[in-house]
């Protein structure tokens, strides 16, 4: 990669490329470990785990790779008011449980753990990066984290994102672009309001914050990489790219959809999970629409489902996260595609400054 | 610039930098005259104007510089159904025009002009490119042009909407990105479906395409001129960068509302024409919404009160077209800008070459 950066100096790596946290099974142990491997540094999405699997997660990316590998957890957040009675939006869920011959769903139970216990879990991981998305986290959490000597990262969609970000004292922002697929990591505005496309939004947040910035959203190859780095970015974070990397988490029915989708296939729905996220349109995200219970409350009553339909290969039940680069996507391993990202970059580079 | 491509050579201008045409407006015959003057090419927006208009705004950029220019054009588009009675959308605007202190609006009257009469006025303009938005043109209209010598250009927001356009015969594709200010080009997926943002739309279409791509969609200096060029464009196409220009057509209240608004704060809107458009949000659009008569008829109902709104600096009342990039807009000179652009463009690749 022609551009070392202050980013990778300080984690490490060869290469300011950053597979980004897929959390509920688009990464795994060891899709990150490969990255990591290949000179880039993967991120496992340990959102939706309890702290003891957090702890396992570290642990089996750590038998794969000594190299620094990173962690991600959503924000805290205000509990969701929850709807008068779960029985309307279990009503709408039902008869896809039928369908894949499942128990109705249950309103969900109250989680076991807090951020708080999640947190202990990744301090304690030997992860050398924490990045954190859905809102600012309290400025503790930065402090501890980078106290174990992690490089810690917030999501921002917007340029007060970004500042209100950098205030926590983080060492960089990820600049999430309206591209990006997967839930859209916005807090200050309304999400509608917070769709701005990589393009626009890296240099104006580069111009904003003093710390480094990670450019992510429709970033899928060397090109979007070079493109990123003229834009101010000091790396990049790259999660559909990796989604149909053998290593990844989804069934493989999931990524024969993304290499068979269109740019304009994916759209913004809170169908899955409550909070707006980008995915490809199927079937419950029509047939469901975005009048649902607040995140997570959504996301637990479909989860039975979205694992079932995983383990089936049936994708019209499945939350299809992905980013509009989509027709961009190859199958390969996570390791040839960091090889492959590095090589483009310097032909790109080379190629424009003819 | 360090990148002639063979859009420049075939234009013969120095920097492969086009001024976005802006009908109605936010371009003028100055400000194309100092871009193309300055070794980009302007393209002035013809689309509101009937054919004596275009021969004499061609003839005033003529006067101006001796460079090549270029007009743009709206396609003929289907006409589109009219209101039941124009009742209620003029009673839904006429407050406004009370405030102007105008006369209420009235129901338009039929165009006395058609797609062919405008044609014939650009075919002997003199003019070295044609561009056209909002649907392909009849194969016969590109040949027409290009049998004069023009370079044609086709706006797509997708990769299938790029295909369509490049089997007209055309010169060249502007991919228009979903960060781009005004009327969205989109016409084979609704405009929802077309969201596209520049960094996953650029590289797609170049991938589907032997044309050479224009890429535009929230560029505003340098970096994003380097960063197209990465992605694979052969010119980027800038519109909001140009219009808190001197030679810029609109009034200085809304120069004033570009250069202190926030990337959040425009939105796509059918308020003001009846087409999707991205503009800065105000109080017009909001509580006019988007349940509006179809292009042109809107359009034509708001226009008395966006021209006495222009005059008067009463921004609350005019259709601030504006892309997301809108906090990297500067007030200058057109020339200056190009000056400026260029020079970053080498500096932005040096960094990244580094």
């Amino acid at each position: 990669m022609p551009i070392p950066t202050g980013l990778t100096e300080r984690l490490g790596v060869a290469h300011p490329i950053i597979q980004a946290p897929m959390a509920g099974g688009g990464d795994s142990p060891a899709l990150v470990a490969a990255v990591s491997e290949a000179g880039g540094i993967g991120v496992f999405g340990a959102a939706y785990l309890a702290p003891p699997q957090i702890t396992e997660a570290a642990k089996s990316i750590r038998e794969k790779t000594p190299r620094p590998f990173g962690l991600n957890l959503f924000s805290p957040l205000p509990a969701p008011v929850p709807p008068r009675a779960f029985a309307p939006a279990i009503a709408r869920l039902a008869p896809y449980y039928t369908e894949l011959g499942l128990p109705p769903p249950a309103a969900p139970a109250p989680p076991t753990y807090s951020f708080d216990d999640q947190l202990a879990a990744v301090l304690d991981s030997g992860a050398a990066m924490f990045s954190f998305t859905f809102a600012p986290v309290p400025s503790e959490v930065v402090a501890a984290a980078r106290a174990r000597g992690m490089l810690v990262a917030g999501t921002a969609t917007t340029v007060e994102e970004a500042l209100a970000i950098e205030k926590l004292g983080v060492d960089a922002v990820v600049a999430q672009g309206s591209e990006a697929g997967g839930h859209r990591g916005s807090f200050a505005q309304p999400f509608e309001a917070s769709m701005i496309g990589t393009m626009a939004l890296v240099p104006q947040i580069v111009d904003a914050v003093r710390v480094p910035v990670i450019a992510s959203g429709g970033i899928m190859d060397g090109r979007g990489i070079a493109a990123a780095f003229a834009l101010g970015a000091s790396a990049v974070q790259m999660g559909t790219a990796f989604l149909t990397c053998e290593e990844a988490g989804v069934s493989d029915a999931y990524k024969e959809k993304i290499l068979t989708s269109r740019e304009h296939e994916t759209r913004i729905t809170r169908a899955f999970s409550g909070r707006p996220a980008r995915g490809i349109v199927n079937r419950v995200m029509i047939e469901v629409g975005d009048e649902v219970p607040g995140f997570p409350l959504q996301n637990a009553l479909t989860r039975p489902m979205r694992t079932a339909a995983g383990k089936a290969g049936r994708t019209e039940y499945l939350s299809l996260w992905a980013g509009q680069g989509l027709r961009l996507a190859r199958r390969q391993k996570a390791g040839e595609l960091v090889a492959r990202l590095v090589a483009e970059v310097r032909v790109t580079i080379d190629r424009i400054g003819g």
